[in-house]
């Protein structure tokens, strides 16, 4: 059965949300995760035009608050953080590299990095951020610390971004499965009604 | 109880899908509903500083094949339609008359002009358009035709727009119950939960 494409950006707390739940629902139904990396300052900046939401009136405060009630109806922590330039380029790079050396550690790069900002409020936006957070996973820093910063990496993240907005993904958490694109938390209701049924036809 | 407050904007599919659910939430739950207007084009352009979503570049794409699966998920009608200049300012001009006029009928107006254009495909534009829908309604469309190009409609109009703003009301469907806000029709789970247990604690 074809894996669910799971884009995320560890900037995003919806993102965060839905990492918390994805490797539960996808082996409920017998499906494998893979983890895709998205840039919102690529996506919903460059590309759609628009404001990160934070920074967008009504949507921004609308979202500060909501966040909170997902997490507690996920059974989550979710703390606010006080950084105050955030970025998940480093982190991101870092997730491309590690896919590359140790495939396996990276959805639990991926996970740990977005717990990092949102469970704990640390910051995830410099290097050292990001390779403090890599060493407490067994991942190998002294080789991702170079590599993270090379060309490659750099191109393969900006591969990775254009090959997700050229299928129409814009915005984190958003979930590929089949074909069909599915944007928001609040849309796993829908993946597990697709996962379950295959089709978008009402329950009986 | 308190009502739920239903923010619609007969433009929106996503607040047509939510109009044929609503009551039927409500009921369930012992809550009745009251149907505020909304403008988009307020909202969204104006107070955020956005571009309506069927012009947002990813975002437009995918809610014009995203509204399609959640319509047969719903078992309701949901058509394309090829209104060029679409507008609601005339129906909720209608609407906040009819409210005045003929309180019982405001709701019944309100779920007929969402069903015009999202499950008929026809156009909602025009007072002609909104009148017609009118007189299939037992509407005195006689009263209704010079009301509704009032003074008095707009301004009420757009102080219903300015109240819902003041509460942080920015998109359509929306749903305001006990002082929670939530936006999306993909909410209604969220909405659901509330109902039944007044917190945002897990299900046990």
């Amino acid at each position: 059965m074809n894996p669910i494409g799971f884009y995320f950006d560890p900037i995003s707390p919806y993102g965060y949300l839905a990492s918390t739940r994805i490797d539960d629902v996808a082996q409920r139904h017998g499906r494998s995760v893979e983890w895709r990396p998205l840039l919102l300052g690529v996506t919903v900046e460059r590309v759609m035009g628009l404001k990160p939401v934070p920074q967008t009136p009504l949507k921004g405060p609308y979202s500060k608050k909501d966040k909170h009630r997902l997490a507690r109806l996920f059974g989550v922590p979710l703390v606010e953080n006080d950084v105050k330039e955030l970025s998940s380029l480093n982190a991101l790079r870092a997730f491309v590299c590690i896919e590359q050396s140790q495939p396996q550690l990276a959805p639990v790069f991926a996970k740990a990095i977005c717990a990092r900002l949102w469970a704990r409020g640390q910051d995830i936006s410099s290097a050292a951020d990001v390779l403090e957070e890599a060493a407490r996973l067994a991942i190998d820093v002294d080789a991702l610390a170079p590599m993270m910063n090379s060309p490659a990496a750099k191109d393969m993240l900006r591969q990775k971004v254009d090959d997700a907005v050229a299928l129409g993904v814009f915005g984190v958490p958003s979930f590929l499965v089949d074909g069909e694109l599915l944007w928001g938390v609040d849309r796993l209701w829908m993946l597990e009604h697709w996962l379950a049924k295959g089709n978008w036809n009402p329950k009986a």
